[in-house]
């Protein structure tokens, strides 16, 4: 290793550069019966959460860092973010939440107001869920070495049959459940001040509780579930794609996005498939129920539409890759890198 | 909630000034049945973890956030501490440890030489204890934004029979697993520039595995066991009183302690009893089989001490005080308040 070498934001941009690092320095030193308690999930599937059986139960366990600036935003905060981002994890796990918990590091001088209003958005939506809050941490850092907060999340959750994203197979099609990216693009505009071009917009982060029992009613036929936070869905479907030596395909068109969204990432020649979303679910499900699943989840109110699907590379550069069927007809390889932002989530 | 109210450091010693911060702002906003999951413990006993039952399980989940600076230290690293920490808050639940996750939050520009020393330090100690890790994160934020790093650690253990800190009863006596402080001391002397003071020294932190299987033989007759981290012992003990209405009478001269840690903490005017370590356990017993364990924790290598006991408190003001009795015999109580270090642990 270069002692020269540097951290760099692409490092946490949870890409092919994150990647690279962790195994370098973590998961190439660990062997396999270290990464995963036997019989279960762990450091060897990068997926949203592990898995540890007891008994005849799959416990989910996932663990995340909230660093977003700001602290309050459109539509939420780090605190509906914490919650939202931790229980979208198991759910896209298949896992049912039971237990919560979470370690807040803020800086001496830290308004206790914002920090209790950030509690206060913890608190409101682990009660509508009824999940309890279990245990934790608080630190503070002397004042100049740390900006705003990092909140820490602990998510422990059931599945009957966790959805361990290894199953993609030719003719599965992908759904997404929402409009993407209207997260990513309040974040930018926030940090750029460019609120006003963002009207009537908020982010999209919510806890995706609602497709559980979709989820769990399809669960013989759903190969692969995700939420696309750092990296968006082009960062999922890449991966998705890289991991089976398949090609996706998506069709731009069908892709659900607001139209303020639309334009505004258009306007900062962004590409909406690189923006995160935190409340929003890709799914990859066998063809036949394809469908079904899409019109189940629209009945419960969600936007949701099968927007690609699933095929054997038709050539070895396609092998592994994400190609985009554009308006006009196209077909574009669509890459894992694009605009990333610190501090979005 | 006063809108002019800061976050001080005080509030992150982990004492009284937390615990009222985080009942005004969390424990008193949650009913009962969202701060534990049925049948389990969570947040309404302040322990070091809390229990979740699957099936005849008894699953223990501790979270801690880590931002001791310096990063590496006489003894040890972050890493080392992310571990011992974690493992140890398992152990004194009675909990065999499991598995481990860790989410790494640096500052671009960060030295990727110095994560992988941190990084190593952890994965040696976890290849050590053979606990797998099962998973994690890795975020980075903007340069000047964060002073180091912060490890966010969670553990997962099980035990036969949780130790929840609620059975010491008068009678019961207070063993001390190893000589107190080292952490605290060479962590102090690291920040102030003084180690050439501390020839010799290094922290105590280390995990207490080691000690599982006296808490296992004895579990029955173990009423409490903590790590006396931020706070040091005194912190412990006045919340064990407090929490069971009871005097703690703690013996000075019986309390195991370096002599250049005595000297030097003696030298800054600081009290030991209020210094952090994090390889020692403290652990009230049923006084029959007081001796017994200490001897047993000594065949194993601890420089265990039995230094003090249980009493029903002689009056009121002594009920929930600890007591020290001094060198020269004296009484004195303790307080939990003492020379308080920020980014300790």
């Amino acid at each position: 290793m270069n002692s020269k070498d540097r951290i760099s934001l692409v490092h946490g941009f949870g890409g092919k550069e994150t990647y690279e690092l962790l195994d370098r320095i973590i998961f190439s030193k660990l062997p396999l019966n270290l990464k995963r308690v036997e019989g279960g999930v762990g450091l060897e599937v990068l997926d949203d959460g592990a898995v540890i059986k007891f008994g005849d139960k799959n416990v989910v366990i996932t663990l995340d860092s909230y660093t977003i600036k700001p602290v309050i935003f459109p539509g939420g905060s780090i605190g509906t973010l914490a919650v939202s981002g931790t229980v979208n994890d198991l759910v896209v796990m298949g896992a049912q939440p039971i237990a919560f918990a979470d370690s807040v590091v803020v800086e001496e001088g830290f308004d206790v107001g914002l920090l209790n209003k950030v509690v206060d958005d913890m608190l409101k939506l682990l009660m509508e869920l009824r999940i309890p809050l279990i245990g934790g941490d608080f630190k503070v850092m002397p004042k100049g070495s740390l900006d705003g907060m990092v909140i820490t999340s602990v998510g422990i959750g059931v599945a009957r049959n966790p959805i361990i994203d290894i199953n993609i197979t030719p003719g599965d099609r992908i759904i997404v459940t929402d409009p993407i990216a209207s997260h990513g693009a309040v974040i930018l505009a926030a940090q750029l001040g460019m609120l006003d071009k963002l009207e009537g917009i908020r982010s999209d982060v919510k806890p995706l509780i609602g497709i559980l029992p979709v989820i769990d009613k399809y669960s013989d036929y759903i190969h692969a579930a995700r939420d696309p936070t750092r990296g968006g869905l082009a960062a999922i479907l890449n991966e998705w794609a890289r991991q089976t030596n398949v090609t996706i395909v998506i069709e731009r068109e069908k892709i659900p996005i607001e139209d303020n969204v639309r334009d505004f990432l258009e306007a900062m020649g962004i590409d909406p498939l690189t923006m995160a979303s935190e409340g929003v679910a890709v799914i990859a499900v066998a063809d036949t129920y394809a469908d079904d699943i899409a019109k189940d989840l629209r009945s419960r109110g969600f936007r949701a539409s099968v927007v690609g699907y699933v095929e054997k590379p038709r050539n070895e550069f396609l092998r592994g890759k994400v190609v985009a069927i554009t308006e006009i007809g196209g077909r574009v390889v669509v890459e894992a890198r694009g605009y990333n932002l610190p501090r979005i989530c």
